[in-house]
């Protein structure tokens, strides 16, 4: 089963839901006018289907390997990635006058659906490449901008990022790693890194690092931390590479899924120190790391959608194909249907389906909101989408992977015993899935950034507004006066306003128990996500409705309310009567 | 990390919830009057510790292979079994006429729940077994009973069950496999199963394998198939080893999880039919197997329940070591704690703990209904214990098993990074836990069966005799007054009320239409589960207060009433009101 990509869902919900006819409208994309985000994503989806996508399980059976500290990754593997960036894949987003195509996010992102949904181990390297560019090009000096920044556009060369330490990964706090000042303006590198995505591979010639560490005199904590650039191979004055850098993959994880991605642990300055050349300012580091921050989430939110797009067309086709069992009406001794007659098969496929869109819905919203922020020239404009986008990152994050993996799951419970077979592709994206609520913070990190950082933005006001907008909707769908749209208007209603009441119980109690505020952040992400998703998928029904062109759209928003939106009203009283429970816990876990 | 049995938390269950000191009250377990529970549970508990639970990864990381149609097991396997089986855990529920000890299911089933916690994998053979001893032992002849019984009793031979074919999965009208009668009275197999759970293997000399096959003139569909013993070596009048029949494993899967559990594709018959004995009546098989059917899910359940135990002990062990962050209150520049002191983390492992022991109590419960539908004397109590048995087992099956893996996912999420690499265990049981809500049934026909065949049960009455006592114990905790349990009193009146009006919503509209009533089903089961699961912990809660020895029970009640049946009233809205959204499917999915 390969995969193709949801060309129509995308662009609908570009249009409908994030809103790039108003982008588009109000000036802010001319390079997409005339339809250009269709025809790029037409050629998009023919590169992930035709290229990609078969990429996918020959990298889970073969996985990356480390051999003498080179890491070979799967038969095909640089083939494909030649391609890709050689056909302008990778410098879609990036700035123009380093040989980007600076289109939008929101165009970019339903390509890093695609490449995700294709082979997620693949398109990982790509995304590390894409921070790299951001850091670089928002606070490199002109010297390493000239040096790096064309070659990584280009794909030529690829980039990583270096975080995390043994003892240092949600907590930078105790992060270890060295940075020695020489003579000559450049920096010794000394450190152990775990984790590190991408941080060997055959699939370019030269691997740009951007690595944490800590000058000798740095303050302690986030505040003595700073960013450096260090190249595996050493770059010459005329752009030809030079020595190996003191820096090597020491080992590679046997890891739960994306086997072909080599998750490396990087030894830096076993013989001296590896040379480094700092990005922005000294013991700055950490606000070099935030300029990416927001993209970065984003995209491991898309990694979430496209991992669940992938696993419901895979279980659709399963149950279009599978036969047992006849319909309720069948006569006696009728042969068999399609799994998909049986309404609990068609249930999960709806929960599957409504997950992945109304995932896609927000982190699509994220993208818009993200490109105006960059894009608008009205100062209270751009304020008000960069406190958007900052309030539905890490909702994006959290939920879109949290369903990443929800609905892979139940994709293997689509396919009954077959699904736990490794040969039907099924559990690779149920193994796959697994660790984008983990990595670019843990999606219990995201509900604490979103409580204690997003919710206070301009007093409060950020988030009303998203909530009044949710609020519009479900006044369309009352009006609407639909049939198909079943209870969505109530539900919906009644999910927008547990979210107000929460907000405000949030809003409260951050000023006067922290403890309290952050026992509900959790549920309090989720229940913000089913409102934003149920009401984003209810404007999409509104808008392909009257085009005539969605006739799943309106079934798909009923189900997603119905079913799923359904669970907010509970998840009010975790957060607002929840605290104490957790209190409690303290003294369960103290034994 | 390795495995401790709860055996505290297990007797405290049995007692309070399971309702073990009453059925000793009653005379019903005179064998386990005066602390034999404890005892053996003590017993078992240091086993599965100190032989059992070190093949857990051994059994992962090898697997069992298939060479030249003989399947190795892992490492040290083979061995433990041997012990196992010689210390007599294997004859525990076993009838005490063919060397059982015949005690109760109760205590059989924190027995089970022990093994599959140690190691699951290895505990899924002698599942198999049970299953094989309880057909034979209700159906078979006295010839097939004295030539089998007492060797699969003590674990001499195992057993297995071959039911699927690939055309015939969750529905067995569409078996194939034949079996011709001979003029001595037994019968020639021929046909092809696959997914036969220890099909082959080399922990004991022969396999007794019972086969779901048709006679040439049986009626079509499931009243046309018998059931059959097959034998990998046929038995000598002196009960010698003799011929090897005429069956193989012709392959084994390469698994998402269970590894070291060989499910094999079996081929009966290339030879001219392999030789088998029939067991209970020509074309009266799958009444055979339903004999059995009961307490296989529920050991299923059991499975669910073990592997979510495993993961909560190794994730709490985890976030009393990892050291990531300070607490709230921590000075600046303070060390960093365990990261068990944030609430989030805090709220992951209460989840995690709530939900086992909440599927616990469900699982028990079953049991002990299942004990008094056998010991009962009086006609009237064991229908209302079997039925109540009958209710509860589809619930314990689905509930338990999903809960395995959401607990297991959660797991690996506490785990961070190191949840991902393999290396640290938590992966294996969120892929070990994936199969239990498939085989043995799906969760899907769990829920069609809870709804069809289980609700009408007395016309209903049974069905509301269980929320009747769930009441009761609602009433218990208003009247306890116990601030410690928060609001618990009030989430689970709702709860109840929910799962009331649920049912009484369905049990009408099963008469009128049955595809409202199946598209409601899973959300159904989880209600049920929800409100079943949610007063099992509260009655626990009650009863180990005043004995003054459950400090953590409270909490747990407390936070399951707050955190998860909070969900109950939303579920009643999906069951109630979702049907249409499950009908518009049909058009979503016709294109």
């Amino acid at each position: 089963m390969t995969y193709r990509a949801p060309v129509s869902d995308m662009l609908a919900t570009m249009r409908h839901v994030a809103g790039l006819d108003r982008l588009i409208a109000d000036g802010l994309a001319p390079e997409l006018e005339g339809g250009v985000a269709e025809a790029v994503l037409d050629e998009a989806a023919k590169f992930a289907t035709d290229v990609i996508a078969p990429l996918n399980r020959v990298g889970d059976l073969n996985g990356s390997k480390l051999k003498d500290g080179a890491v070979t990754t799967p038969p095909g593997w640089k083939e494909a990635y030649k391609a890709w960036a050689e056909a302008g894949w990778n410098a879609l987003p990036a700035p123009e006058a380093y040989g980007g195509q600076g289109l939008p996010t929101l165009l970019q992102s339903a390509c890093i659906e695609m490449w995700n949904s294709a082979a997620f181990a693949f398109a990982l390297g790509p995304l590390l490449t894409v921070g790299a560019i951001e850091a670089l090009y928002a606070h490199g000096s002109d010297h390493l901008k000239e040096t790096y920044l064309a070659k990584l556009v280009s794909g030529e060369w690829m980039g990583t990022m270096n975080l995390t330490e043994p003892q240092a990964g949600s907590d930078l706090n105790a992060l270890r790693s060295k940075a020695e000042r020489q003579p000559d303006g450049t920096y010794r590198i000394t450190g152990q890194k775990i984790f590190i995505t991408y941080g060997e591979h055959d699939l370019t010639e030269n691997i740009v690092h951007l690595v944490l560490a800590r000058l000798p005199d740095a303050p302690p904590g986030t505040r003595g931390i700073s960013l450096f650039l260090v190249p595996k191979y050493l770059v010459n004055a005329d752009g030809s590479l030079g020595a190996h850098n003191d820096l090597r993959c020491s080992g590679i994880e046997h890891k739960l899924g994306i086997h072909a991605s080599p998750t490396c642990s990087m030894a830096f300055g076993d013989k001296g120190g590896a040379i480094g050349w700092l990005i922005g300012e000294e013991n700055r580091g950490l606000a070099c790391m935030f300029t990416m921050m927001n993209n970065a989430r984003l995209n491991v939110a898309l990694q979430g959608v496209a991992i669940a797009e992938r696993a419901y067309q895979q279980a659709l086709a399963f149950a279009h194909e599978r036969k047992q069992g006849a319909t309720l009406d069948a006569p006696k001794g009728a042969p068999m249907s399609p799994i998909i007659v049986h309404p609990d098969v068609r249930r999960m496929l709806m929960d599957m389906r409504a997950k992945t869109q109304g995932a896609r819905a927000i982190s699509y919203q994220v993208a818009e909101a993200l490109d105006r922020s960059h894009r608008e020239t009205d100062e209270v404009r751009r304020k008000a989408a960069s406190e958007r986008a900052a309030i539905l990152t890490p909702i994006a994050k959290a939920y879109a992977t949290d369903i990443g993996i929800d609905v892979a799951s139940t994709g293997v419970q689509v396919h009954g015993g077959m699904g736990f077979v490794e040969e039907t592709g099924a559990a690779q994206h149920l193994r796959d899935a697994r660790i984008a609520a983990i990595y670019e913070g843990t999606n219990g990190i995201q509900a604490i950034d979103l409580v204690t950082r997003k919710l206070p933005l301009s007093g409060g006001e950020a988030v009303k507004a998203l909530i009044a907008e949710m609020r519009g909707i479900v006044g369309e769908v009352e009006r609407a006066n639909n049939p198909g749209f079943g209870h969505a208007a109530t539900r919906l209603g009644a999910a927008v306003d547990a979210l107000e009441r929460a907000t405000q119980w949030m809003l409260a109690t951050l000023g006067t128990s922290q403890a309290d505020a952050l026992a509900g952040a959790t549920p309090y992400l989720k229940l913000f996500a089913l409102a934003q998703g149920g009401t984003g998928l209810a404007k999409k029904a509104l808008a392909t409705r009257s085009e005539a062109e969605g006739t799943g759209d309106l079934a798909t928003a009923r189900f997603y309310a119905e079913y799923i939106a359904t669970e907010a009203p509970a998840l009010e009283l975790t957060v607002t009567e929840g605290a104490g429970a957790i209190a409690d816990a303290a003294a369960v876990f103290a034994a």
